[in-house]
């Protein structure tokens, strides 16, 4: 079997990795697609954000897909031959914050390809991949795997959207207009968002968002002073802010056109941010974070198996396993690629 | 009538004005005590603050109360001789703010002793008053003005609590021991917090806010590492954190000891923060701007007025009207002082 | 001009009324199309509802649109020529519910073709009619005034969806398929309900409820034990249901396969329910009342005007004014009728 | 081992039980306190509650404390001669609902003392009882175990408190003032309810309620037309409601004096109410049913341990574990009774 390994920055390889026992609560997947998520870029561009680094040579990601060859003994809910979209996060079911519905919180969390504890949890981009049953999230085999490895991306992008509360007949405003501010405009819109308005520093990819469901688009950088000069009226507009960029001036560029007593959800992660926080105070924002996702995998599952939403037009391109390093590289430039997948046929 | 008047940074004059007339809706009120708040002492010392500065003579003052000496013909709700707390905000009633519960937002708001508009809104400290029926709150005779005169500075805490969400039996972190962070521990323990640690970067405040409810005090500049030591076990102890001190280290330096999904009630004004936004994230902490008050004047009426909470302990000095300079320089020397009010006899 | 009016049970003229006068904030609009309600049947059929009875001729009709013709001096936001949704609802601003957001709850409210008060409030069915330049929504043209006609009843929808809470990816039970059952539907659907199935004691309406947006539809005197069969493991399986038949045996009916703490909004007026109260005691349910509407009628002129969605399908037929008493009889007879409208030409 | 077993409608028996092994998470405790509570009452009285019947020999009781006297090799919370109150609920941590932090919906509960399973859960009204350590909480010895058998029942209000959100500045009604009525007073008064009113059909009681935090009680019995006259107001003044009485008239008797938009949390168990549905409705009343505890147990037992909340004056006797007849007879006069505990040495 090959799995896609990060050693170091800008290391990756391709290598050759044994496929683990089945054991009888487990699933064995036949790795279909993997979407490249910035997470997986930072480890190749960088090796790593913050004080995560790669320590030890680690199979990436974790939007994955694949079809069922073989199931454990005890296992029922699915079946050899079944679409998956598999969850990569394993919460332990113990922990105060799992006992709380806050699984993503759990203080024992082991999340695929990521090098935040030591040893690194492995990653699914590999050709076959063991997990447990609960990880397993069926998908009609018509929707086809690229659209099943969106469930994990969409699902970050539906819990910010819970996070945020009702949006039935809101005005939002979406700033970063990357695979994540898209999703969210998806899952914005399937929430009952009113109006809908989206930003990036590019004119690249506003066209998308505007397919998949904004109501007016902004370049931001070219036209600095529309969002103040549209929306700024009477204290500001927007009931709603996702802020999807980490970009600091995203966010504070924001604040004329919200109303007082908006709620600002912080998706992208980002660096340190400078605030004037006196205009936090003053008109009494709500500034949430919103960090991976629980039930939403399912939510995303459900949304993109019924039908109700087509993530397809997010896949700008699918390369097969081996060439990974061209998948990643593509992936980085934000000027052509929107979503990248990898095949691992 | 004498009043205390704003020139210019450092330009604080004690005056004559002449007293206005009483309409048919209106009352007139003897001031009996002034409470000397933070933003007071900015037009004193530095003659505003941020884009808001001094531009023409303005009364400060708004933490006021005195008793009613005249009241228009068709007011029923207060009669000459009580003693009345004053609202000093006059939201117009008409806005969308208005119109929907959020009048602390009011697009044409009126708040005494404020040079946010032009011309400015003239305050409080004066011997005589004409206010508007709505703005007299009364309180028992025999609690007293001085304690009256908390009314203004208390809402704003129990504003601050409202916008936290339930409190019975949460664990609260109070950053900052001035008058404000004293009075949120007095209206978190209202609210039925079941552990309330407050910090300062001083000892002098501390036994203070012990007295009035803390559960613990820290002084995060004798002890660094102390929050984070003794509550940062399991990602994080505090459910709720009011920062009351407008300083940044105050607020990211409780990080480590907020649990995932704490709310944040931000009340002191401070200036630009920089904030780690990738563990605002990662932990979905929840942080809230806190403005003013709405409904919540009438309850700090209700709590004092009861003798539910007794203010006084916080009570430094009281000085005479023309004493006002004294009265000022010795509420800013944070070493010294807790709340210093003015007399106007 | 010609109107719609009820004298007593079963005595509903059409006759000749006088066109008043424009105020300078008033708009007189050309009716074009006016819904049958619930409530202007229970006028007809019985002269009222519980102690609420028809005590003086009234202008029946709250579920109204037209084209302006006439606006006051100083009107702004609407020009002759232009498709309006009328609403129904003046709220006096002033009351205490009025100046915190809770406008339906108005204790001076004017809502037309309402026998609440005396003397009553007349009605929309008439030829033209005066209102409040606040009371007109615009919406395109192209929409027409039967579509437009729907955003009242569609907006007491969206607020009891509103009061539910967020229904992205939850499990929505629906009771009762009639007009505000089946746009409880499109209002749950809009909102990103996961599931939505739907019951009624007749197979009638099912369809339509199943074209419009719900995902199964259960006819519950048919099979009455299909609900608790398919949706009752675990202690049930529905997050929300929205009660709309105002009958107390579909909302009993369901509590087997509603979850522990889920939300039930009541929409349908009914009687006396009789409820087992251990029930909603152990299963911790939360009931809510759901009662017209504020912001939600701009919200349904948006979904309408914009065709996101469209309500066509509820019209079952329209008749001329002179033909007001088919017109009822046929909206009465709920086994041939969903939505019944009057044109006014 | 002596303990209190039920066998069947009035057939209550002082009775030899052998003393249960002692694993390595598992503690004893000597029982010095267990209070009488209406489910108790109910299984003497009647065998059961609707369709819940005692089938087989039952030992009674879920409000208990005592003092541990050994503990299993793993333990490390509790040491022997420690207080503890006793959580008398076992979740099982694995369920649907445990797992999102409802466990008192737990779909495998063990409750002490409940015939709602087959075999029953035995009770704590024994002379020893082997608990798990996650069910043992710790009080200071000082407070003595009468007050610390508080703990289940003062959990059960907090609950309902923390059900019915944020208290601070509302104006609450409390229907019904046995021991739960008063405990609810209790326990809003700690949430920092501005005003609390208490009724009953009995004069009786109502002296405790003032004393414990009730701010004005009304005999509804005596003074039918009170609540309504004095709080009907502008559609009504309280803001929140806590039912009690289980009595369906409490229940519809205060609607009156509710105000639109109130908050009704129903404790009470109650059968069959018959309500006005449209009042409901009309008014928007938000009902919501509040069935045991979780997390409130320790808030329960922080609140009596600190003393912050003495509950002392709600005991009305104690009786020896051989007596338990006549203190399960003193318990049902609820003329001379509000709270009665048996002893145990």
């Amino acid at each position: 079997m090959r799995a896609v390994v990060i050693h170091a920055e800008k290391d990756l390889r391709v290598e050759e990795m044994a496929v683990p026992d089945l054991g009888p609560l487990d699933v064995r997947v036949r790795m279909k697609a993997g979407g490249i998520c910035g997470s997986d870029l930072h480890y190749y561009l960088h090796g790593g954000f913050g004080t995560i680094r790669v320590r030890e040579p680690m199979v990436l990601g974790h939007e994955i897909a694949g079809i069922v060859e073989a199931v454990g003994a005890e296992v029922s809910r699915v079946a050899p031959g079944d679409l998956v979209a598999v969850n990569p996060s394993r919460a332990c079911g113990q922990c105060r914050y799992c006992q709380s519905g806050q699984q993503q919180h759990c203080t024992d969390m082991l999340f695929y390809g990521s090098a935040m504890r030591f040893p690194h949890v492995q990653g699914g981009f590999r050709q076959q991949l063991v997990i447990e049953e609960r990880q397993a999230v069926k998908l009609p085999n018509a929707v086809g795997a690229a659209q099943a490895a969106f469930c994990e991306p969409f699902a970050v992008c539906l819990h910010a959207v819970k996070r945020a509360g009702a949006l039935l007949g809101r005005r939002v405003l979406v700033t970063g207009s990357g695979p994540i501010g898209v999703l969210t405009v998806v899952a914005a819109r399937a929430a009952g968002a009113a109006e809908i308005v989206v930003t990036d520093v590019a004119d690249g990819p506003l066209p998308t968002a505007l397919a998949m469901g904004a109501t007016a688009a902004i370049n931001v950088m070219a036209e600095p002073e529309r969002l103040k000069a549209e929306y700024g009226a009477e204290k500001g507009s927007f009931d709603v802010m996702f802020e999807c960029s980490g970009n600091q001036h995203a966010l504070t560029g924001a604040f004329d056109a919200l109303r007082p007593g908006a709620v600002i959800v912080q998706i992208g992660m980002g660096g340190n941010f400078t605030i004037p926080m006196n205009v936090v105070v003053a008109k009494e924002f709500d500034l949430r974070g919103s960090f991976r996702f629980h039930e939403e995998f399912a939510w995303a599952a459900s949304l993109i198996g019924s039908g109700r939403v087509d993530l397809s037009p997010l896949l700008t391109a699918t390369f097969p396993i081996e060439q990974a390093v061209e998948a990643f590289d593509l992936a980085a430039d934000k000027s052509r690629a929107m979503k990248v997948q990898l095949s691992f046929d």
